[in-house]
């Protein structure tokens, strides 16, 4: 049944497609088209995330200015989502190169590796100044703290503006790490 | 020189292996013994975090009995720091499947996900947790919350200690979806 002459190759191979085998070119490229629609999406959710960080971090900056008030948290914070925000500027051009070779695994380690270092960190700034927010918000009777929410109303709306757009970056992150890691498991 | 009568299996192919074809074996064998590696350092790694998440959760749960006290926070971290353990516990089937099948996009994709989430969650208890210790130690002038650890030093230590335990578990935590990501990537 197989003669040398009609010898077909697999349709899996990364590497050289003679073009003498027309019915490979489908199977390719729709596995090709889902990662390239896999690195478009990954694209896109780095644009919303940047917004997203660069609101959280001006909005709390912002606020800051208004009320010197828990500078050190709120400093971290700041610090923190620019960070954050200006390591997804810089993890576009990758992003771009993940769609332009969907199917090189290199730059989608990279940036899942990164966006789980980002994800933490961005996490953590959240988390922390949340857990400041609702204390500012409630305060502690056990501890003596008072809330202080009704005097300061305009900075604490603006406080935890910030904090939500801060968990809207992790999340999107967290879409993003799965992503990565979707795109990377089906080989 | 290889007749059928002298035929070796290989040890690490899970599938198929005709025996006549030995060269590919060398490759085949190396690759599966870089990921079956990283798969038994990726075991070890979870039974360490599940030691220092049981004992975040804990030593604060303890320190909640001796003192009531900020409660709600410290109940949340230990809730979320018990799921934690939870998870990596039931994660453990998946990581000796990893162990016994290298090859096996799916276990390692679920388990990179799952870590991801497991990472963020505790992150965020760990964050919480530590801005509220600080301020019992540090107290903040500008909002007249005083510092408490001077009247319950013993709370605030085992308090601390908690927390540094949470951020341990975030360290190996981040490790293990870096160490995912790497098998999953090396195809």
């Amino acid at each position: 049944m197989m003669s040398e002459s009609t010898a077909v190759d697999m349709p899996e191979s990364s590497s050289v497609s003679k073009g003498k085998a027309p019915l490979i070119a489908a199977p390719m490229n729709k596995k090709g088209g889902y990662k390239k629609g896999v690195a478009i999406f990954d694209f896109i959710l780095r644009l919303a995330a940047i917004v997203t960080a660069l609101a959280a971090a001006a909005s709390m900056g912002t606020s800051d200015e208004t009320l010197p008030f828990f500078t050190q948290f709120f400093q971290f914070f700041v610090i923190a989502m620019a960070i954050v925000a200006g390591y997804l500027v810089l993890s576009l051009p990758f992003s771009i190169v993940a769609i332009v070779r969907p199917h090189a695994a290199g730059p989608r380690l990279l940036l899942l590796i990164l966006d789980t270092v980002a994800l933490t960190l961005n996490t953590a700034a959240g988390a922390a100044a949340a857990a400041i927010v609702y204390l500012a918000h409630n305060g502690n009777a056990s501890a003596n703290w008072l809330a202080i929410c009704q005097q300061f109303g305009d900075f604490c709306q603006k406080v935890s503006g910030s904090v939500v757009a801060s968990f809207i970056t992790v999340v999107i992150l967290v879409f993003l790490v799965v992503l990565s890691a979707l795109a990377l498991g089906r080989h």
